[in-house]
C-alpha cells in the first residue's frame, strides 16, 4: 500500500511509540501521586511538555497545555478566548474551528467569517475589515487542511493587535507543525497542533499559550495543566508524542526539500485529466487535485483498490459532498465533485510517488472512459 | 514495590496493550476516511464500543461516548445535563465533578451539596429534599474514592425521577467499572468510567447515556461518536480499553472474592494503631485508613522508601491538607491529618498485602515513636 493520506493520520513512529511503551509500563503510576514514583512520572511529562514547547516557542514567553487533540486545543482556544463581542475567522478553517464558531452564536457571540482566495487563502483585508474594538478573538488556520495554502498568520495577527490590541490572536497550526520552520511571534496568543499528524499516536493534542494571557478551563477537576485541562494526563501519549516531534524537528528542513521534491515529480508524472487546485507557494506535503468530471470518492476506492491510498479533503468531515472550503474558494460543482488530496510524508519514496502517479492518471482515464 | 494505589491507578494489561498496539500498527488509517483501511478501523472501534457498552447497559437502552477520560466524562454529562434551574450533588464527589459543579454558578444554574454520613455515603433522604421542579440534574458518586462507600445509586435515581420525572440522572462510576456487579437501570441517565482504572492506559474515558435523552457537545468539530464528541479518536487507547475491560469482565465476580480475602486479611494484620474509615459494606478494592497523631503524606513516603505504594487519598486533589470529602464526613482534624488510602487489584497477592499491612505497622511505630 503506498500511503498518501498524511493529512488526515499518519503511520506510527514505531521506534518513539515503543520508547513510551516502555517507560509507561515501568512507570505506570499517576503522575499527580506525590511519592517516588509518581514524581518520575510528572517530571517526564514535564520534560516532554519542554521539549514540544521549545520546538515552535520561547519558553520564557510561552506555555504548553496537553489536550487529547487539536480539536479539543481549538475548541479551548476559542471557546476561552471568545466570550462576549464578536470573533473573527476565515471561511477556510477545519471543522473543529468552524463548528465551534458556529457554537459561539448560542453562546451570545457574534461569529464572522472572512472570505478565501481561490488557493484557499484567506483575503486578510477583508479578514481585518472584520475585526473592530469589540473583537473578542481572531482565528485562522495556518496551513489549509484542504489544499496546503499557508496563511501569513504572523502578519494577520499583527495587524489585527493593530486595529485592536486586546483581541486575541490563535491559529490552528495542525497541518504546520512539524513540517513548516516556524517561531511563535509574541502576536500569536494561542496555537493549536496534534500528535498523530507527525507520527504520534492518535488522542494527543496541545495548545501553546503566550503566557501573559489568561484561559478559563474547558474541563474542571484534579487541576492537571496547571488547572487549565483536568483529567489524569494520558502519559503515554504525551511521551510519545513527545519522541515523534523530538525526530521529526531534528531534520524537519531536510524533509521539507525531500518532500517537495517528491511533490514536484509526483505532479509531472499527473497527465492532463488532473487540475492542480493547491498553490504553488503551499506546503509541500499537501496536494489537492481534480479531476473534472469524476468523483473523487470513487476514484478514491478505485485507487485503494490498486494499492495507492489518498484522501478526498478532510477526514473529519466526510459527510458533505463537496468541501465546504473548496466551494469558497470559489470552484464548480464539475472540479468539487472530482477532488482527491495527495499529502505526502517524509517517509514516502520518490519511487511509491511516481507509481502512484501512475496509477492515478489509469484510474482517472478508466473513470472517464466509462462514464463518456 | 508492593503497589496499593490502585484506585489511583493501575498497572497496564500488557497483553491488552500489546494486541492494541499491534494492530494499530498495522492499521493507522484514519477512522473517518472512506477507503478499506479506515472502514477497518471504524469497525473496530464499534466493536470496541460495543464490548464495553454491554458490560453494564442493554445496548438498546443505551449508548456509549468515548471521551479522553473520567473526568471529561463526568463534565460532559455535568455542563450538558444542567443548563438552567439548579443540580444537585453530594459532599463526597470525585474533583471532576464537585468543580463542575461550582462552574455551574458561573453559567447561571444553583448548584446544590447534599451531606455524607460518617462513612463517606450520601444521606439519601437529604438528598432527595434538595430536588425540586427545577432541578435539572443529580449526580451521585457511585463509590466514593475517598473510602470505598458504595451510594445505592438505583434507589436514588428512582426517586428522584419519582420527585421531578425530568431531572436527569448522572453517576461518576469510575471506582465501580470493573469492580462492582453493575448493571444500568433505566433510572440511570448518564454514567462515567475511565480506562486507567482497570488495566487500561491513561487518556481514555466513556460516558454511557440512556438513548432516548439528548445530550450536547463539549468538543465541537469533524463529527465523531455521534457529533456528541469531536477529534480524531484515540483508537489505540479505547482498542487497550476494550480488551482489559474485556479481561476484566471474564472473572469480576472471582476478583471481588479474591480481593475482599485481600482485604480481610490485611486488615487483621494492621495493629492497633491504625484506625479503619472505610464502612464494612463498601468496595472490596479501597481501605481508607488513619494513623491518628500522624501525618499521611510522611507515612506514605516512609513507606515508598520500603516498598509500599499506598495513597493519601485522590491523587487529583494533593493540593489542600485535608481531604475534602472526609472533612464532609466528619472527622477531626487529628484523623484526617494521618490519612491512607490503601487500594488492591486483582493481580495484589496475599503474600503481598500481609508483607504490606507488617511495614505498615513499621512505619507507623516509627513515626509515633520519633514524635512522641
Amino acid at each position: 500500500m503506498i500511503y498518501l493520506d498524511n493529512a488526515a493520520t499518519t503511520s506510527p513512529d514505531e521506534e518513539a511509540l515503543a520508547r513510551a511503551t516502555q517507560f509507561y509500563c515501568e512507570s505506570y503510576f499517576n503522575p499527580s501521586a506525590s511519592y517516588g514514583g509518581g514524581f518520575a512520572v510528572h517530571t517526564a511529562l514535564e520534560e516532554a511538555r519542554k521539549k514540544i514547547l521549545s520546538t515552535l516557542a520561547d519558553p520564557s514567553k510561552f506555555e504548553l497545555i496537553f489536550t487529547s487533540s487539536g480539536t479539543e486545543a481549538d475548541n479551548h482556544a476559542i471557546f476561552s478566548g471568545a466570550r462576549r463581542g464578536n470573533a473573527v475567522t476565515t471561511a477556510g478553517e477545519h471543522a473543529a474551528v468552524e463548528r465551534s464558531f458556529n457554537e459561539l452564536k448560542a453562546r451570545g457571540v457574534e461569529p464572522r467569517y472572512a472570505p478565501l482566495h481561490k488557493d484557499g487563502s484567506v483575503n486578510i483585508e477583508k479578514l481585518l475589515s472584520l475585526v473592530d474594538e469589540k473583537t473578542a478573538l481572531v482565528s485562522a488556520v495556518h496551513v489549509s487542511n484542504e489544499t496546503g495554502a499557508v496563511n501569513d498568520i504572523f502578519t494577520i495577527a499583527r495587524e489585527v493587535k493593530r486595529k485592536n490590541p486586546r483581541t486575541l490572536f490563535h491559529a490552528d497550526g495542525v497541518q504546520a507543525f512539524g513540517k513548516l520552520q516556524v517561531k511563535l511571534a509574541p502576536e500569536i496568543d494561542l496555537y493549536s497542533v496534534s500528535a498523530h499528524k507527525i507520527g504520534g499516536i492518535k488522542g494527543v493534542g496541545a495548545l501553546f499559550k503566550r503566557k501573559s494571557i489568561a484561559l478559563s478551563p474547558l474541563i474542571h477537576g484534579g487541576g492537571q495543566e496547571s488547572a487549565l485541562r483536568s483529567g489524569t494526563e494520558n502519559v503515554l501519549g504525551i511521551l510519545d508524542f513527545a519522541y515523534a516531534a523530538e525526530r521529526r524537528f531534528a531534520v524537519l528542513k531536510e524533509n521539507g526539500a525531500r518532500v517537495a521534491a517528491l511533490k514536484a515529480q509526483f505532479c509531472k508524472n499527473l497527465n492532463e485529466n488532473f487540475t492542480i487546485l493547491s498553490p504553488e507557494n503551499g506546503s509541500p506535503y499537501v496536494l489537492t487535485l481534480s479531476v473534472e468530471g469524476a468523483r473523487g470518492e470513487v476514484l478514491q476506492r478505485m485507487l485503494w483498490d490498486m494499492g495507492v491510498c489518498v484522501g478526498t479533503g478532510s477526514a473529519c468531515s466526510s459527510k458533505n459532498r463537496h468541501s465546504r472550503v473548496l466551494k469558497a474558494c470559489g470552484y464548480g460543482e464539475k472540479v468539487l465533485d472530482g477532488v482527491l488530496r495527495v499529502s505526502f510524508s517524509p517517509e514516502s519514496t520518490m519511487e511509491e510517488c511516481v507509481k502512484a502517479a501512475q496509477i492515478m492518471n489509469t484510474v482517472a482515464g478508466k473513470f472517464l472512459h466509462l462514464t463518456n
